[in-house]
């Protein structure tokens, strides 16, 4: 299985099987054995980490996954990333990376900046969010945590709210519950924000049953799960119409205590203001936990990626 | 005296008892004869440097401070630091960084920043500076320039001038030295830039004997030490106001030649004209090596919270 | 030799002799085997990259070089290093890094930043570009990539073309060659671009055969390396003469058809859009090697300059 990873570009969740994220997985318990200490998996390589678009978390994360491996960082960021972006052609820059590096990270807001880069380097790329669809290690860590917290990824009822349409981790996350066998899916949205008919039917070709809804209150007695994003106001033609449904997609402690006892909230972060703070403090908050998985999920996939012996 | 280091966070130099600052300033003894290798103390730490709002200076000397003994450090700074603070709650922010790292130094424009940010983290919180009271490391630096140089802090008479109502490196000077007795301490500022009644009560509640002054010359051959920051034509409404004071508030070798020969002018810098060039190369300057001894300051502050073994 | 490189400020390359540079030619040679592994000449080093003005490239490969031979790096740039700039003086942010560091690379906009910087550091200085004129390291890989492309730098017809009155990467290429013994060197601008007065004079002093062009078209079967750099827009007072010679600057296919089957375009990078994209992947592009040789021609001068144990 090792093999299937060694100097694979990983652009989107949907590319990997079912088998291949089980194994991911329990490399990455492995790795939780031993986050506190520095290993030396990686010394002497140089990851290059390219956010064309910020993301701070995402970036630290990697960075943290690397460094604890022992490897070498060198990014970019904000600003600079911003004059790149503006004045240098992408091809060249990734050339440069590939040049410097032994492995790129790149963010990019374009849809398919990352398959691009992949097809210029001949070092493996890592899609750390491109467009409005693929961000495959976040999605790999909400399936992880769902397996940490649940035991099992199948079976279970989930709810997704927020921005189905542009949102490109939650886009990823039915992305990845569609590998495995959920009970139930709800995608719970506002009207504007419709998940994507190529999404749905992506969602029947693997015969996954969902059902979309406008209101979450009508389905929280049911779910497992409910991973939330943000709606962006930004996303609405008309800011009356953000102000109308607003309200009705923000998760309280009071909509929670009509869910099951069990149900866990996942979210991406960074978080605004979509979840009330009496949540953070509950036993359904599952995003601080989830948050924490990221470096070791991302340590599992560079040290498989860049084959070092575990 | 160590374990009162251990995991500690350092918010407020009044926080600090005079024994332990000296047990401070004893390591950094021994970490000055080692400053030009590459300690390994800190192996496998990692360091997060949070900068909210901007400070090369303050940054960077943490940076190889923290290199210097072996740490890895993960940063975020400039552009990106705003965009956090903008998009996301300073909550979640630290919690991402108390998931990522073994210490974290912050600075904030915000009054109260980092003790808030020490109630939230599990990990210890080093303040680099908060508001317009707190930056307590630079109060350290501060104080163990005025013993390299002088051999005691005790007895000595001090001018401390400037802004002295909003400057928050000058009001932790001020602080630092009412753990100590000073002989004197002679607050110079215009009126608009009075130190803040607080801090007068603190002065006296310790028994330290201060005067007001509009006026540097009047007290210069009285002082052992001139403490000198800059004074911003925004804090002032009327910038006639500011114009009219400004040229009594800038340091020039004329007046430093009706002090004492031994006098030694310390700034937190970066200074922009408060202290002319001529100064720069007198015997009168000792801000140079006020901002040397930084790196093995914080050296031995990290050494100690981190517990490592000296 | 060595001892000629030992903390040598690099603040032109018309300071270095012709055996100098063969020398430091001979050392990246080495270096290019190595250039996989993590090397430890530099451990317990800092790096400090002072970028005043932009350049992820030139940053970056700093910066990897720095890495791969075991050093530390800090750094600022973007944003911050503007604020550096406007606050706070020049001579105060050399001294800190001075400081801090064990060799400091800077980039600055203005003429004579980085000679300025050497007489204020004690540690060496290294010029990633200043002003108009010098951009050393560049030219040490130019140079260096000739040789390995043709195995020698003298007998050579050189085109220059593109922005030869303010490039500073092009006049550095031009004082690089006038260290050897080129057969020809054509210059070849617009009329507002001409390479300026004192660098003719310093080609003629140095009897090196050169004729100004306006046309490539005329001279392209003579030539063995065409040196390319792009024409900004905002050089022209009149947006129409712009306009007018665009087109007879930009390097196609089609024009190098007329070459010599040997010819090699060199180009520092990065580019916009004055190479045609066909050219890339012909057997006339040099550029993406040149850049290559940027890491191992600066662990050379690094190793060399900071006299690491060959």
């Amino acid at each position: 299985m090792k093999e299937r990873f060694y100097q694979r570009d990983v652009i989107s969740i949907l590319e990997f099987e079912r088998s291949e994220l089980e194994y991911l997985f329990e490399i990455t318990d492995k790795f939780l054995n031993y986050i506190d200490r520095k290993l030396h998996l990686l010394d002497g390589k140089i990851i290059a980490l390219a956010f064309f678009e910020p993301s701070t978390r995402t970036r630290l994360s990697f960075e943290v996954a690397a460094k604890k491996l022992g490897a070498d960082v060198i990014s970019f960021a904000g600003e600079e990333a911003l004059s790149i972006s503006k004045g240098e052609n992408l091809t060249d820059t990734i050339k440069m990376l590939d040049n410097y590096s032994d492995l790129i990270v790149i963010r990019h807001r374009l849809e398919g900046a990352a398959k691009y880069a992949a097809e210029i380097a001949e070092k493996p790329i890592i899609n750390a969010g491109d467009g409005k669809q693929h961000h495959p290690t976040q999605a790999m860590i909400d399936l992880y945590t769902i397996k940490k917290l649940f035991g099992a990824i199948d079976g279970l009822t989930y709810g997704v709210l927020g921005d189905l349409r542009y949102g490109r981790a939650i886009t990823s996350f039915i992305y990845g519950i569609s590998l495995f066998r959920p009970k139930k899916v709800y995608l719970i949205s506002p009207e504007a924000l419709r998940v994507r008919e190529e999404v749905l039917e992506l969602l029947r070709n693997k015969n996954i049953v969902y059902e979309e809804k406008y209101n979450v209150e009508e389905v929280i007695d049911q779910l497992d799960v409910l991973y939330v994003t943000r709606i962006q106001k930004e996303r609405f033609p008309d800011p009356m119409e953000y102000e109308k449904v607003r309200g009705s997609y923000r998760v309280t402690y009071e909509l929670l205590k009509h869910g099951k006892k069990e149900l866990k909230v996942l979210h991406p972060l960074p978080k605004v203001d979509e979840i009330d703070h009496g949540v953070d403090v509950s036993t359904y908050a599952a995003y601080y936990i989830q948050a924490k998985y990221g470096v070791p999920i991302r340590m599992s996939l560079l040290t498989l990626i860049l084959g070092a012996k575990l």
